[in-house]
Parts: C-alpha cells; structure tokens; sequence
C-alpha cells in the first residue's frame, strides 16, 4: 500500500524524522490535505495554504511543546495542527465539539496560548520571555503575526517593549502583503520597500559591495561609513524601523523556502536580544483559486473543489447585503455619508461602497480604535461617518467610543455587524458582548433591528440623528419574517408586533421573529393571550410601553442574543422592580459564559436558546 | 499703572500683535501665572511649564478658531487657555463648574476637541483632515502629542494610515523625554539618538558635507548616493522612523526657541503631505521645584510657591498606600507575584515595589492594551501579574480582559485605582464604568472593599485564586471605617455588617461606610430596623444572602458609585425578580451620564449622591 509522507506525521516531533529531501512533496501533501478538507468543511484557506513551509521551518526548528509558538489571530494554524496530531479530526473542523479553527490550549500543549483576535501575539511573547527569564527556565519563544496584524496598535505597543529586552525572543513577520483585503498604510508600504529593495539576500545590503567596487574608494570608506554611528547604520542594515526600536532585523526570506528560513531561524536563535524575521510568502499559495483571489478565500464556505466556488449559492441576502445596499443609497442622498471599515471591506460588505464613492471609502487596516476616533475626527469637522466593524472586535473600540464619540456627542454611526452567535469561529468572535458594553455609554443611541427591512430604516433613522447609533444585526441571511410590519422609527420608541397581553415579551432584533413563531404556537397550544414588542431601542429603553405592560401583564419576558450580565433584561428588571410591578418575569438571554465554536444552531441547542427549548422555557414560565 | 505683556493679553489672537522682542517676557510672565494659580488651586504644572513657547508659536502660527489644534491628553492646554481669553477664570479651574483642566470645546471654540485618555489626537486629525478636504474646505490642522503618548498604539495606527495621506496635516512631537514617569521603550531611545545626534540642526545632515569633503569622492558620489533609493535615504534625512511610515519629519527643534519653531511650522505648513515637527522641551521649565522633580508636579495639589511643598500633608494613608504596601508584603511571600503598570509608577504606587523588587516590576509607558496582554502572558507561563492601571485607562483594555486574560482564564489580578467619582480630572477621567464593563466578562471576578484594611486582604485573596480577578477601588484616603468587621474573604460571598432587616441596604465599596452612617441616622430618627451588607463581590454577586433579604426584606436598597446602566442594582434586580421578590426596591447609583469636574464632593452634590440626599432618598422610599 502506498504510504504518503503526511502517514509519518501523526505526532508532534514527526516532521524532525522526514527526510530533506521530502519536504517539498510534504508540503504539497499538506496542501491537497487542506484543500480537500476545508473545501467539504469550510474555514480559512488561503491564509494556511501561505505558511505551510513556513509552519513546517518553525517545527524543525522549535521543540514543541516545551518552546512557545504564539499564532497572532490563529486562523493559520491549520498546518500546526496537522504536525501535532490532529490530523485526524480535521472532518470535525469548526463543527460543535470538533476542532477549533484557532489554536486552543485545550486541544493540545503544543498550542501555547488561545487567540482569536489580531495583533496579540507579540505582547503574549513579550511575557512569556520575562516569565521565563524571572523562573530561570529555559524554552524558545516564538510569535508568528501577520503583516496585516502588525498595522495594530497593540503590535507596535508590544515591539517597543520588547525593544529593551535583554533576551531572546523571535517575532516571525509572515508577510503575504495582505490582511484580509490588500494591506493599507505606511506600515504596509515600508515592508513593500523592503521586500522591493532587498530581494531576498543575505543580511549584508548589497550596497556595501556596490560601494567598495567603486574605483579609488574600497573598504577604506565603507568601514568608515560603516563605523559612523547610527544615521549611517541604516545604510547597511534593513529594517531600520524595527531597528530603531530596538529590534534586531533578519530578513527579507522566502517563506517557501526551507532551508533559507531555518538558517534564518537558527541565526535569530542566537541572538542574545529580540529578533524580527521577516519572511515572504504568498497567500493562497499551491491553489489557484486561492492564489488569484486569496480575500475571497480568506474565509469560506464549504466549496467545489476543482472550481473554487461555493456549495452555498442561496440567492437571498445577508444583513450584511442589505446594510451595503442602504450605506450606497444615504450617500446618493448625502454627500457627507462617509464610511470607515478596519481590514474588513468584504465582510462588512463596505467593498461594494468602495466601489461607487471611492474617495469616501476608508480602510484603515487593522486598527479598530484608530477606526473610531478617526470617524470621531471627521464627524467633528462635519461629516457624517459610518463606522462597520464586527461585534467582537468593536471590543478594542471600547475606550473610543466612550471617550472620543460620545463624550463629544458627535454623530457616529457604528454598524455592528456579527452581532450575537456567529458560530465557527468560536469563542473569541461570538457577538455576544456588545448590548452589555455599549448600553452602558451615556449617550449612545443602541438600536437592532428585528428584520432586513428595518436594518434598512435604522440606518436611515440613525444618520439623522444627531448624536452617536450603534445599530447591532447578526451575520446571517436576513429574515422577510413580519415585513407587514414597518411603523416609521421614532427615537426611543419600541414597535407592537402583538399587543400587550397578560404574557408580553420584549424581544430585541433577531428574537423578534423566533419570538413570534413560539408565541402563535403558545397561544396555538395554550390559548394564552401574548404580547409581542420589538424593541427597537436598547438604549434608550421605552418605558412607556414597558409600563403600560407593567400594568397589563402578569407575565413579562425579555428576549435577546447577548449574555445577561449587563444585558437588556437586567435593564429592563430594573425599571420594573423600582416602578413596583408584581408580576413575573423571565430574562431569556445567553449564559454568561464564553461560547464555543459550531455551527449558530448546534451552539443555541447546547444552551437551550433553540426555539424549541425557548418554547418550552416560556411555556413553563407561564403555567407557573 | 504698570501693564504687564500678559495684560495685552485677552482674547485670540492678542498674541500676533505683541513685539517678538517681548516674547520672552510674555513667556516669563505666563510661568508665573501658572506657578501663581496652580499653586493655589492644584492642577497639571511640570507639563504645562514645559509648553508655554511651544504654545506661543502655534497661536503665532495659526489661525484659531478656523485651524484646528488638537491637544493630546489636553492637561498641558493651560497656555492655549491664558492666550484665548480664558486667563480671568484661572482661579476656578478644575472646581465644579469652572474652568476644566481639559480642552472642552463647550468652553471656547478654539479648544477643537475633548481631550482627556493618551494617543487620540493623531487620529482625530486624521479624521479632520479627511473632512476638510472632501468639504474642500481650507484650513489648518495640528495634533499636539508628547513623547510619551508616542507609546500608546493608537498614535502608530492613526500615523500608519497619516502616512498615505496626500495632504497638509501637522504633528506636533513634544518631546520632554517622559510622560508622566520617565519614558520607556524601543521609541523612547530612538527619540533620545535623535535627540543626540543631531544637536538641533537643520534638516540636511551634516554627514552630507562630511562626505563631499573627503578627498577623491566630492559631489559626484554623494549625489550617486543621494539618488539611490530609498535605503540610502536614511543617510541623509533624519527621522527615518517616520519617514518609513510616509511622514515627512523636520526635527529636532528648540521648543523654547520661538523663531526657531516657527520657521519649522512655516515648512511644514508648506508641505502636500502629514509633516512630524519633532520639538524638545524641558518638562517643568522655569519652576526649579518642578524641573528637579517633574514627576512630582506632574499634576499637584495646591502647594507652598516657594518650596514647592504641598499644602495638604496629612498623614492617613490612601488606597493607592494601602494597595503598595500589601503588594510588595505578597511579593515578599511569593516570588512568583509581579506588578505591571503603564506609565503611572507614581499613581498607582508601585514606584515603591520596583524599589523593593525593580526586576519583578513593568513599566510599559502608556499602552494600556499591551500591559494586559503582556500580563496574560507572564501568567500563563506561571508568574502573577498584578496589572495597576485607572479605572479610566482600563477602558482602553477590554477587549484585552476579555479576550486575552478571561477566556484564557489567567490569574491576572487587576487594581482598579480611581474607581468611582475621581474628581477635578473631569468627564474623561471619572471611574465610573468600570463595573458595567468588567461585570460582562466571563469568569471575571470584580471585588470592591469596604475600606483600607480589606483593600490589602482582596489583594491577598485575589492572588490565590485561580483566574482573573479585578479589586476595584477609590482615589481618597482610605477609611478606618468599619475594621471592627472583618470577616475572612469567601469567593463570592459578602459580609453582613447589620442583620438583614425589613430595611436591607447592599453596599458596594466605599458606599459601605457611608450607608453604614446613614442607616445608623435612619433608625435613630425613624426606629425602622436596617440591615447592611457589604457586597464585596460584584461578580458572581452572592444570591444566597440577596435570597435571604429576599424572603425578610419589604424594602432592598443597592449602591454603588457606578453609573446604572450595567451596574450592580441591575444585577441584583434581575436576580430578585426573576425569583419572585414581591417587596420594594431601590437602585442608589450614578445617573448615565458624564459627570464634570469639581470636588469630588461637589459633584455628588451635583447629583444627588452626596450624604444628605441620599439619606433624603431612602428615607423616602422605605416611608411608601
């Protein structure tokens, strides 16, 4: 029986026993192994395909699990985890009890810490090297961060610490010239310089030589030149911006080579000091579907593996669909609509904006809080900005939304997309956060829509108002569920879907519609009269309508897609406890806990916030 | 009667009509006009000393309020405040209702943003220029930034994208060589080479004209040089830091020579593209009290002119004291236990642990996100972190808490110094939120003592257990209030300081001492039975003890100096509820809102918060 090379890899320590001369077909197998899979399972390709040399250097050159390897973002880790012995379970990826798509601590010791979000990577280094230092022990560490991580501001922060170490530590620099979208920035041209001018030689610039060949001036001057203290430093040495913080500089390398990028490795591994290595590679790489479109296989869906296109056609639209298409209709009404995504102009769907009002388009890379404050700038000077990032990584925007928009009362418009479960991706993307910590910023206007239509209105309503809208809808396809229903928005006021009733749930976004399907089968099943509110607001709460509920319902109910702690159902508890209601309630909102990765609908049957455990739930709730 | 230069001085612009001549005196004038009120009233001296000409050159140079100046953190504005007709409220500043120690643009149109947190001014002006320019409107616009907020990883993510800017914009470098410590890291030392090298030149270098003089190689190769790209650049343009990142540098210059200054300013102004003038000034300049130590006069309590001693002495210890000697007596007993603070060794107290343990102690500079994390990795390698940062600050990290340290489940312990209402510091640097933003986070646990003596027994307790936990606390003197309770620390659960009572009141932090006076107020006058717990954990709230009051209490009273949104009463009204509490219920907390600057005291008063109201309150309340 044929036995490939991928059959000798089944633990970690595996790739040391393969011959060199097999590396080449090893990673070939590695590549078709990902194709395959990821075409049935779906997740993230073109970016592992990229570092599959690279992945396969770094285990030649590290002792796993005893050396620390830290994966910026994660999504990357694919190859890691076929060379530590999961291999096998790649069927399973991102599904519900199977294999996480980022690294996980809990899936394996080689996995040396949970990420998820970009740019940590080096900061999680910089304390494993001091951790390490202060107990005396002694273990490589290694963070591996992507060029588009490295435009974050938590990156820069955790390379001019590191710049006064007195230790070893490696920062591998995967430079694919791309985030998600094509990179952006100072950043991203300088390492285009570099990669330009340096073309993949050896430490030494080849300026040095140039200059001593020239006739009448020889080693003399170049040793002078080179001994001239630090301006001239930069003349002979590249990279001089992580130079100048401190950081020594290897590189450029080919990320494909092997032996090129252990030398590399070996070489840093030395120092007695942090080193940068900064190694080239090409998203996508051994695919071509990949290679030539490496942003739509950032992150796909299961696909036809000979063509590249995917399983799911469906022609219905995402709120994300919708969401374009309203930004793209405000700007044709106002010319001050501007937007404003972070390294995301595909997710968000800004890309097809970008398309009609280029120079009102920006992607500032990875750098939510930059994002923001930016926006704030602009709104400040008299437009009207809308900002898209994704739930969980509007978390970095905290401090900025605070502190820059809302303090200023400056009309923001933040488009939170993936807001509630996403599902595959797990833990560190669930939406499930920003109810808690955006309605507690004074002043923030927090809206979510209960289907596409009215995503389409809250956008309208919220660039006219004059103060900062987070408007928060899922990642999902939009619902048409109760279009008859579309009372014009009015600030702070929520909308009847079925009146007040002795049972009344106030359900807010996509809980409206899964609110109303359980309650015409309660009543169905029952014959119990049930209210139904969307609430529209979650900041600022109508408590018109909560207290004329109050006053009608001996049951009331909240429903939402966020954990309970600082939830919409405590809010809403408040204001009834304090204004005297007798009757009971029922906070119906996610465990507050992190949630794992699986598909949405295998997460919310785990914790009983499937429509049928929510049913049984209200059911019970009611007949008490 | 004689007119000082100052006197001239009383609206914008006054500055353009006094006689260069006399800018020096004006200079001497203003220093002590500031040494002369902000030794009366307490406020931001050693920053502001330091910017008096640079200020003066920037009003000489624009033209406010149609450009656009941006200030940086904004406690170094004192002089833009002197120059634009706000000189005459000096004597208010930072009380309740006076002058803010801030930029606030609702004080005079020339303050262009509110300023307050570190590293937002960049991308602010990012935002205004992109403004102006699709407006196609034409004016100025100046970020202001120190050395120090060069650190924090917003300023690099608003200069990475500045730099493909094709437009006029200036930054400001006020380099002083600190933030409010001594400045730390990789760009900290660049700044000093720059600094070093180049003695205030002009922009070419001098090695230029070394080369060219140098027998046999003349202009030819230097222009050979010259015309090399990009690498070779560097040899000739100083900068090359931000040069990399597409920011044309100008620097160093005198930043206490005006002259000097504006011909920089003029240069840059004439540029098409984002200009870094790199000015260096002398923190506290002109005060020798507050040159010696400009860290001491960083920001001061009213203080004796001539010596430069503080007028409020007294001996009682703060939290911030209690919180330093419990530290460095944990660290005694467990080698393992290490401090992280960012750029506040002085505020948060750990300037006294790095004396005692300066190998276990981490300055980071200002990069609040970069500390977290870097925390979280010194954790899961086995130390334990105990990260200091403001209540405020700690904003920038949530995503960091939540993501990096929570769902790592880290035993990171997070003093939380300044919670509550902090005072003269204003709306940006109230501690106000912090238990809406920490309390949604997973396996967070959130503390608040009573007083000092269990300040240092939370500590002690939080550094056993295993995974995060954040030890809330207030600014003031802590109070001897109440040690004859101290009931050993049990997770999660809280301690009774009067029996649960018809009348039961759920304290949190310092509001147990002050309802621990007030309940004593209200039996006496009203011989209603109250109860008092000290909650001690805001996460996981204690259900046991609340279901008890539950089943005794017909009135439950909760409070924190929190806002509501998110806060603790919400909490505990959901819990209350949803189990059936039929009795009356009432939240003392702090109103969604930004509460301005003023004493502490003011301010409660301004909200009702203060003693007598809230006593008025509850007397109120259990009387229905």
């Amino acid at each position: 029986m044929y036995m490939s090379i991928l059959d000798s890899i089944n633990e970690v320590g595996d790739i040391k026993k393969v011959d060199p001369a097999d590396y080449k077909e090893l990673a070939r197998e590695i590549r078709s192994f990902l194709v395959n899979k990821v075409s049935v399972t779906g997740g993230h390709l073109a970016s592992n395909l990229g570092v599959v040399e690279l992945t396969m250097a770094l285990h030649l050159f590290l002792d796993l699990p005893k050396d620390k390897l830290i994966f910026d973002v994660g999504h990357q880790s694919y190859t890691h985890k076929i060379l530590t012995g999961r291999k096998d379970r790649f069927e399973s990826l991102r599904t519900f009890g199977g294999l996480s798509g980022f690294p996980k601590t809990s899936e394996s010791d080689c996995d040396a810490f949970n990420t998820g979000h970009s740019s940590t990577s080096v900061s999680v280094a910089d304390g494993m090297v001091k951790a390490r230092d202060l107990m005396g022990e002694d273990y490589r560490v290694v963070a591996l961060i992507g060029d588009g991580a490295l435009s974050g501001g938590m990156a820069y922060e955790a390379l001019n610490n590191a710049g006064r170490f007195k230790s070893n530590m490696i920062i591998v620099l995967n430079d694919n010239k791309m985030s998600i979208s094509e990179n952006v920035g100072g950043m991203a041209a300088y390492l285009g310089k570099l990669r330009t001018n340096a073309k993949y030689t050896s430490v030494k610039s080849s300026l040095e030589k140039g200059l001593s060949s020239i006739p009448g001036i020889g080693d003399d001057l170049v040793s002078k030149i080179r001994n001239s203290k630090n301006t001239i430093k930069s003349l002979f040495v590249k990279g001089m911006f992580f130079e100048n913080m401190g950081i020594t500089y290897i590189g450029p390398i080919d990320g494909h080579n092997i032996p090129l990028m252990l030398e590399a490795f070996e070489a840093a591994g030395r120092s007695k000091n942090p080193v940068l290595v900064h190694v080239v590679t090409k998203k996508g790489k051994g695919y071509r579907p990949a290679e030539v479109n490496p942003r739509m296989f950032h992150g796909v869906d299961p696909f036809i593996k000979r063509t590249g296109r995917s399983k799911n056609k469906g022609s219905d639209k995402t709120y994300t669909d919708i969401f374009a298409d309203a930004i793209i209709e405000e700007a044709a009404k106002n010319d001050k609509v501007v937007a404003v995504c972070a390294a995301m102009s595909d997710g968000t769907g800004l890309n097809r904006f970008r398309d009609y009002y280029p120079g009102r388009f920006f992607d500032v890379g990875i750098s939510e809080e930059h994002a923001v404050t930016f926006a704030a700038g602009m709104a400040k000077s008299g437009l009207r900005p809308v900002v898209a990032i994704y739930s969980t990584f509007l978390q970095r925007s905290y401090d900025q939304i605070l502190h820059d928009v809302a303090l200023n009362n400056l009309p923001v418009v933040f488009a939170v997309d993936r807001a509630g479960i996403v599902g595959r991706d797990g833990d560190t993307h669930q939406g499930i956060f920003d109810l808690s910590f955006l309605t507690s910023i004074p002043g923030l206007t927090v809206m979510a829509p209960k289907n596409g239509a009215e995503l389409k209105e809250a956008l309208g309503f919220a660039l006219n108002h004059n103060g900062p809208v987070a408007i928060r809808y899922p990642r999902h396809k939009a619902t048409h569920k109760l279009e008859e229903f579309n009372a014009p928005i009015e600030y702070g006021k929520s909308e009847i879907i079925r009146p007040i009733a002795p049972v009344t749930v106030f359900a807010v976004g996509r809980m409206v519609k899964v609110m109303a399907e359980i309650l015409a089968r309660l009543e169905d099943e029952t014959g119990k009269k049930t209210g139904l509110i969307n609430v529209r607001f979650i900041n600022p709460i109508d408590k018109e309508t909560l207290m004329s509920a109050a006053a009608k319902s001996d049951h009331i109910i909240t429903c939402e897609e966020n954990v309970r702690r600082g939830g919409f159902g405590e809010a809403v508890s408040l204001i009834l406890l304090e204004n005297g209601y007798k009757g009971k309630f029922l906070d119906l909102s996610l465990p507050d806990e992190f949630l794992a990765h699986g598909s949405p609908n295998d997460i919310r049957d785990s914790i009983g916030f499937d429509p049928e455990s929510l049913y049984n739930k209200l059911k019970s709730f009611i007949s008490k």
